[in-house]
C-alpha cells in the first residue's frame, strides 16, 4: 500500500469494524438468542443447533461489553500503526514505535476492563482468544516449562557438536523451494482447488471462505532459510480451514477452537511430523530432484538431524523446537507487566534483552531483532503471543493420542501416507469447528485437559536422542 | 483466486452489497436529506453544501427505487460469471456463457424496470452512470459518428501503405517497458506517494481512496504491446483520482464526475497527449535510453507515426483512434437489441460478427476476440460501454479549450512540461469532483454540451496530415 493510504485504510477498516460489531451486538441479536436458547433446550450439546446457540452467545455475551467506539478506535489505529512498525524496524529504532506501543497497551487495558476480569486485567485478554485460560494458569505453565526447558538447553549446549547443520548454508534457488513446498504441502493434503500459495514477506495463511484458504511463504537464499517448513507450518492451517465442515458455513461456528488450536494444527504437521525422521526418509529424494547438488552427500538422517539442531537465537519465528516457548515466555511476561504497569513502554527493550539472556543465554538484540522483530504489537490488544505455546502443547497431547489410534504412523509417514493422520485430525479436530472450547477439545480427544506432560516428554525424548543425552 | 472461492465471494459481497444499500436507503437517510435541502436552501449551487446535498439526493432517488435483492443479486451473479467468462474465452465456447450472459441480460431489465424509463429501457441504465444521456441521443452521435468515420476510414485504408509501423514489432523486454512507463506517468503527474503500478492480465485503475490511487498494467513481447500507452490510459485516471481536492474526502461528491468523464481524463493523455509528435519529440530519447537498439533507426516522427497507424482490429482495447468508437457502438447496438428483445443471446456472437463487416470490414471474428473479448457482459447490468465514447469526445472538446487558454501547449509537451496542462485539468475538471454532472462540466468548461464535432475534427485533421489525405 502506498504511504498515502494509510488513513483511508484506517477510516475503512474502522467504518467497517464499527459497523459489524454494532450489528452483531445489537438488542435485536440478544433477543434471536434468547429464543433460539429456548428454542434449543434438551437439544444434544454438539448439535449443530445447540452448538450455535451456545458459542453465538459467548461470543455476543464478550462483544456486547465492548463499546463500538473502542473497536473502531482498535482498528484505526491497527492501521496506523503498521507502517510506523515496519519503519522503526528498519531502522532500528524502538522510540519511535515507542508511542504506537503506548496507544497498544492503552487499547488493551482499555479492552481489559471493558471486558471485565476477577483477577488480573490479561486474563480478559488471552481467555478472549483462548477461552477458559487464566493468568495465572498461564504463569504455572511457563514456570514448568521453564523449570524443564533452561537446564535440557544447558545439556544441549555441552553436545553442541553432535549436531551438524552445515548442509543447510548450501545455497538454493527461489524456484525449487517454492515448487517442492507446493508438492509437499499438496501431497500433505492441501487442496489446491480450495487455495493458492503465493510469496510474501511474512509468512501467513488466510481464510476468505472455507473455498478459499491461502497461503504465503517466503523464500531464502540456503537450504537454512528456504521456505519448506515455513510452506508446511501454513498449510497446517491451511488444512485445519479445509477440514471444517461445509454444514458450518456461514455461521459462526465455521473456523477454528482457537489461535491456539490452530497452531496445535501448523506445529504438529511443521514440527512433530515435519522435522522427523520417517518424513525425511519418503521426502529426501523428492527434495534432491528439486534441489539437486544442494543435497550432494546428505542423506534422509543427516538433513534431519541438520534441520533438528538447536540453537538460541533471537528469532522467534526461526526458533528451533526447544526453545521456541522461551520466546512466547519472554513476550508473554512483558505484555503482562505493561499491562499491570510494572513496566513502561520506553524500558521494554532493556527488560527483553535481560530475558534474552536469562532464559536463552543470549546477549542483548538489536531493536529490529528484539522487540520490533513481530507485527504483533502493532495490534491494539495483547495476548495473542500464548497461542502459539498453547499450539506447541497441544499439538504433543494430540499426537499422543493419535500414535494410539495410529500405532503405524511412522510407517505410514515414510511411505508417503498422510490421509491417516489428516483424516484422524478431520474427524478428531477439524469436524468440530468451534463448537468446542481448545479444552474442551483437547480433553473430549485425549482424555485431558491442556498440559504441558506430552510436549515436554516428547522434547526430551527427540532432543536427548538427537544430542547423546541420558 | 482459487475456483472452489467463487461461492464464498458471491456471498460476501452480495452481503456488502446488501447492508451499503439497505443504509444508504433508509428512511433515516431520506429525512436527513430533506432537513438538509432546508438548510442548503439559498446557498451557492457550487458550494460543497448544496452540491453535497444535491447529489446525495440524485444518488438516493437513484438508489432508493432498486429493491436490495436485486442489488445483492447483480453482485452475486457478477462473481459467479467472472471464473465462467474467463473459462468460456479460453475455450472460445459461446454458448458456455449464454446462460450467464442471459443472467446479465436478465438483471439489466429489471434494473431498467426499477429505475423507470420515459421512454426506452436502456436510458435508465446509461442515464444512470452518465445522467442526463438517452438511448435516443446515443444513437443520434452514433449515426453522426458512423457518417463520418466509416468513408474516412475508407480514405485511411486507400493510403494504407503512407503509415510505417514495422518498428512496433521489435522485440523489447517486459523490465525496460515497466521502468520507462512508470517514469513517464510519474513526470506527468501520477504520485507515487498516493498510488503504485502493478501488473495484472487486463489493465486497471482503482482508487482505495483518495491517498491509494492504483494502476494495473501488462506488458508485451514487442514494442506495439509494450505498456506504455496502457500506463499512460491509467495514469489519466489515476491522476484525475488524484486531483479530487481533499475537502471532498468521504463525501458522495468524491470521485468523478462519470465514468465518461473519467474516460475523457485516460484518453486524453494516452491520446491526444501521449499519440502526439511533441509528446514523442520529449520522450524518444529517454525511451531509447531503455530500451536501446529496439529503436535503432526510429526517431520521434517516425515513432509517432508508428503508434498512430489504423489498422481495423478485432480488439477495442487495442483499437486505434479513428476506429475504436466503432468498436463501442457495436456493444451498445447489442446491448440495446437485446434489452429490447430484438435479439436473443444465442445469436450475439451471428450479429456481432455481421456489425463486425459492415463497420470495420472484417472478417467473422472467433467469439474469444468477438463478443468474449471484454470482461463488462459479466456485469450483470449493460450500459457500461457507452463511457468510452463519451470519453472520446469529451477529451476532444476539452482539449479545444485547453489549447485557447495554453496556446503553447505544444512547445510545453515537447518540452517536457506537463505541469500546466495537468494543473488546467486539476482546476476545471478535477476540483469538481461528482459536484457537476457531465454535461454540466462540458458546458462549463467548453461553453457547450457534450457534442462529436470536436472529435471528429481532432480525428480528421490528425489523420489527414499522417495519411495525406486532402
Amino acid at each position: 500500500m502506498p504511504q498515502g493510504g494509510v488513513a483511508d485504510r484506517a477510516n475503512q477498516v474502522s467504518t467497517l469494524r464499527r459497523i459489524g460489531h454494532q450489528r452483531f451486538t445489537s438488542e435485536v441479536v440478544g433477543r434471536l438468542l434468547e429464543a433460539a436458547a429456548d428454542e434449543v433446550a434438551g437439544r444434544e450439546p454438539d448439535s449443530f443447533e445447540a452448538s450455535l446457540v451456545r458459542v453465538t452467545r459467548r461470543d455476543y455475551d464478550d462483544m456486547v461489553k465492548l463499546p463500538a467506539g473502542l473497536v473502531a478506535r482498535q482498528a484505526r489505529e491497527e492501521t496506523i500503526s503498521h507502517p510506523i512498525w515496519v519503519e522503526a524496524k528498519r531502522l532500528g529504532d524502538w522510540a519511535l514505535f515507542e508511542p504506537r506501543m503506548a496507544v497498544t497497551v492503552e487499547l488493551a487495558r482499555q479492552t481489559a476492563e471493558a471486558l471485565g476480569y476477577q483477577d488480573r486485567p490479561y486474563d480478559a485478554l488471552i481467555g478472549l482468544s483462548e477461552p477458559g485460560l487464566t493468568t495465572a494458569r498461564m504463569e504455572a505453565l511457563f514456570s514448568q516449562l521453564k523449570a524443564e526447558i533452561v537446564p535440557f538447553l544447558g545439556a544441549v549446549a555441552e553436545r553442541a557438536d553432535r549436531v551438524d547443520d552445515s548442509v543447510l548454508s548450501r545455497p538454493c534457488a527461489a524456484g525449487p523451494q517454492l515448487a517442492f513446498s507446493l508438492e509437499v504441502i499438496q501431497e500433505l493434503g492441501y487442496e489446491l482447488e480450495r487455495g493458492r500459495q503465493d510469496l510474501s514477506a511474512h509468512p501467513f495463511c488466510t481464510a476468505f471462505g472455507p473455498g478459499d484458504v491461502r497461503l504465503t511463504t517466503r523464500t531464502g537464499k540456503t537450504l537454512f532459510d528456504s521456505c519448506v517448513f515455513s510452506s508446511i507450518h501454513e498449510s497446517g492451517h491451511g488444512m485445519y480451514y479445509q477440514g471444517v465442515p461445509r454444514a458450518l458455513d456461514r455461521t459462526p461456528l465455521w473456523g477454528g477452537a482457537s489461535p491456539g488450536v490452530h497452531e496445535s494444527q501448523s506445529r504438529l504437521w511443521e514440527n512433530l511430523v515435519g522435522r522427523s525422521l520417517p518424513f525425511w526418509r519418503h521426502f529426501m529424494e523428492p527434495m534432491r530432484a528439486h534441489f539437486g547438488s544442494a543435497l550432494d552427500g546428505c542423506d534422509a538422517e543427516g538433513f534431519y538431524r541438520a534441520v533438528n539442531r538447536v540453537q538460541p537465537s533471537y528469532s522467534r519465528v526461526d526458533a528451533d523446537e526447544v526453545t521456541y516457548n522461551l520466546h512466547v515466555m519472554l513476550r508473554c511476561e512483558i505484555e503482562n507487566d505493561l499491562l499491570e504497569g510494572r513496566l513502561a513502554v520506553a524500558d521494554v527493550p532493556e527488560v527483553w534483552n535481560a530475558k534474552l539472556q536469562e532464559y536463552l543465554g543470549l546477549a542483548p538484540a538489536p531493536v529490529a531483532n528484539g522487540p520490533l522483530q513481530d507485527i504483533h504489537w502493532t495490534f491494539p490488544s495483547l495476548g495473542s503471543f500464548i497461542g502459539y505455546t498453547m499450539g506447541n502443547l497441544i499439538s504433543a497431547q494430540l499426537m499422543e493420542t493419535v500414535r494410539r489410534d495410529l500405532p503405524d504412523l511412522d510407517a505410514r509417514v515414510e511411505a508417503g501416507d498422510f490421509a491417516a493422520l489428516l483424516g484422524w485430525l478431520r474427524a478428531n479436530v477439524h469436524s468440530h469447528g468451534r463448537k468446542l472450547t481448545p479444552n474442551e477439545l483437547v480433553e473430549r480427544i485425549t482424555g485431558k485437559p491442556i498440559q504441558p506432560g506430552p510436549w515436554v516428554a516428547y522434547v526430551r525424548r527427540k532432543y536427548s536422542e538427537l544430542y547423546g543425552i541420558d
